[in-house]
């Protein structure tokens, strides 16, 4: 089965937007064992998006076209695929009262600009959208399914999930099962990960595959099998990797570390309270994003001003004097306000500089303080993350999440958070 | 001038790299007028790589391919290109010298693996490499100058900002200035921004190009001129556009919210204090992204338990047992809460329904009170946004600090946003 991806939007040509929906798609084909044969990526001009839709028709069994599909004078594929196959636009009268209802639940009555997402192809095959206005569409041409999907990557994701894998899977079934494993892991790098994993596992068996995607700030680790003869070597391989990494695994598949915290403090009846200088709120926001965070979560104390790490916290004029807002002892009082003002059972503390000014030959920009644990139990850590602010706040929220999530896994010891990690002068 | 792309890489189909060359690719080249016809992406296979060079250099005067040139096996475009063009793969002396050079500077001798980068096809021309060891090269095929560049994206840079941007520039010299004025606006949507545009300016000049990216949650609107004898008019729809939008407009090229209302709160030397519910500490995330933060952010307050709206901001038991909340009175009283606390100047407040779960038929999934104001002068609105949990709290802190920089700007009344707004039950 040869499937083909064309891409298009002035955005994605003029740099102003990377494409992620390619990855999305491609990522989501993979349980299929379908692969990306080719993908092209055009502007919204009409006559290229005429020829690269007839060229790739004829040479791809399946050729899915993602974007163009708003309501703007710029969003072309609706037409053009009418041209290329030689069917006039018609009114699509499901297009169109999907796209009456989507408009009547928001109060208010389609305009010409709504309505467009209903001029479609005639005879093409409504594809639904769950969640955005513009529906998808199929037309053969040249022999070949051509997929219209819209360029919304939350409507692309929902449209493939439900409505193009299923369809996909009826129409092209494989003979032989796909199973990917994926794990998400936190507290390794990359390099350090490959070179355990050839150590440990020396006499890696054929059928079975392995892959790597670096992220910010989990790294995911990929074990696929894609023949039932190699399904048991994958199992073993598995149990070995698990065994391995033990406590760097915050889950597997799409589990990240605020909802794996999550899970672990409902589980037990908990809560955790933050008190947060250098991230900002980004700790508190991460975890009140994973539904159900009001179960866990009650209090975040955005303490950016030492006064207010005073008022808020309690932490005292003398501690902050004698030692500095990133330093142990203020980070310890932080944990220990936020947790007595809070009745929270955990805290989570940070004070450090994020840059890119207010550095110091003795505490330069990427310098943190961490204080994590429960009242008359509280553990600090230094860490220093010299990258850019954004970076920076992204990798302490994270490594504070993942001290919670060992605390509360009961896990003894704290890995060598990155290689950059250096104790600053207390 | 037709410059169309080639990326190459499995990691590229594979879903496991976003590609993020080709937008700093179509940057660079945006001043010299130079636009990406057209993107090709494919993985590393031989077949496919020597067919797509073919055919793309047939119908293109410069040939971009990325990709392909490191030591590995999967290093396929010096022998695609060779092959395609007919001409028999040579070690290229001045490539030779470089690997050598490049090695020397590590200490270590060049192994076979290394020496392959200078196998070239015969008579290329080389494009020196001022940071790695594989150098690019060019070479004419079918008319067209096909240029090979390297996939690490610090590599690629430097070679086109020291070497092709000016080969390109003295190969295709421009007379034509190209001039794009990029608008990001709040509190429209992409169909009534249309339709306001086509209203308000039936006589759109031709040579003034439009464009539009709607984006979560500023919405960009792009306005191109590619020839001086566009500028008057180009300057002229600018001006229109301006006046027609006018305080929909968060700023030009890369502004952001929270970055406009750090600018505008540093100008007046005050300070800003959030108090949240809903949005769980995004506000202050979003703020203190921005660097120089600390000049005019000093708190922030989660306050997602009852409890802790009592307890940190001073909300009244009763006026919560009275009306709930998630109710006008208490985002008021968190807004002065957070005022009084912090000794801020500006307050904003949130409280409301994130979801899935917390609904009730008064006050649906979606539903929220944002407070705003200064001592004294605190004003409240609510809003329906009944979106899944993140584009809802993404939605709702951008609505508070859009509010905020209205306020601070002096503009009288708010825009009536989104149209999915229903004002609940009080």
């Amino acid at each position: 089965m040869r499937l083909r991806l064309l891409m298009t939007g002035n955005e994605l040509m003029s740099g102003v937007t990377v494409d992620s929906n390619s990855a999305t798609i491609a990522r989501l084909l993979e349980p299929l064992n379908i692969r990306v044969v080719s993908r092209s990526t055009i502007g919204d001009d009409m006559e290229l998006l005429c020829a690269e839709i007839d060229r790739l028709a004829a040479e791809s069994d399946v050729l899915l076209v993602n974007g163009g599909l708003g309501p703007t004078s710029d969003d072309l594929t609706a037409e053009a695929l009418a041209r290329v196959a030689g069917v006039p636009l018609a009114w699509n009268a499901e297009a169109l009262a999907h796209v009456e209802a989507w408009c009547a639940r928001r109060g208010f009555a389609p305009n010409d600009a709504n309505r467009k997402q209903a001029l479609l192809p005639a005879d093409c095959a409504l594809v639904p959208n769950a969640i955005g206005s513009a529906v998808g569409f199929r037309l053969q041409h040249r022999g070949c399914e051509v997929v219209c999907t819209p360029g919304v990557p939350g409507e692309l994701r929902v449209m493939l999930e439900q409505e193009l894998l299923p369809w996909l899977a009826a129409r092209y079934p494989q003979r032989e099962p796909v199973v990917i494993t994926r794990f998400q892991l936190f507290g390794i790098g990359e390099s350090s990960l490959q070179q355990r994993l050839a150590e440990a596992i020396p006499d890696w068996p054929s059928g079975v595959e392995l892959g790597f995607r670096a992220g910010a700030p989990l790294l995911e680790l990929k074990v696929s099998s894609f023949a039932a003869a190699h399904d048991a070597a994958r199992r073993a391989i598995e149990a070995r990797v698990s065994a391995l990494l033990a406590d760097h695994i915050v889950g597997m598949g799409d589990t990240t570390l605020p909802a794996r915290v999550v899970e672990l403090l409902a589980a037990r009846g908990e809560r955790v309270a933050c008190a947060e200088s250098c991230t900002g709120g980004l700790i508190a926001s991460l975890i009140t994003e994973v539904p159900g965070a009001s179960a866990v979560f009650e209090a975040g104390y955005v303490t950016y001003a030492n006064r207010i790490k005073e008022r808020a916290l309690g932490v005292r004029a003398e501690t902050l004097a004698a030692h500095g807002a990133v330093s142990e002892a203020v980070v310890r009082e932080m944990a220990e306000g936020a947790l007595r003002e809070s009745g929270a059972e955990h805290a989570l503390a940070v004070s450090g500089i994020a840059g890119p000014d207010g550095g110091t030959p003795e505490k330069p920009v990427g310098t943190v303080w961490v204080a994590w644990g429960r009242p008359g139990a509280i553990r600090a850590q230094a860490l220093y993350f010299p990258v850019a602010r954004k970076l920076f706040q992204t990798m302490v929220a994270a490594t504070a999440l993942d001290l919670l999530r060992r605390e509360l896994l009961g896990i003894e010891g704290e890995p060598r958070y990155f290689r950059e990690r250096r104790v600053p002068t207390r």
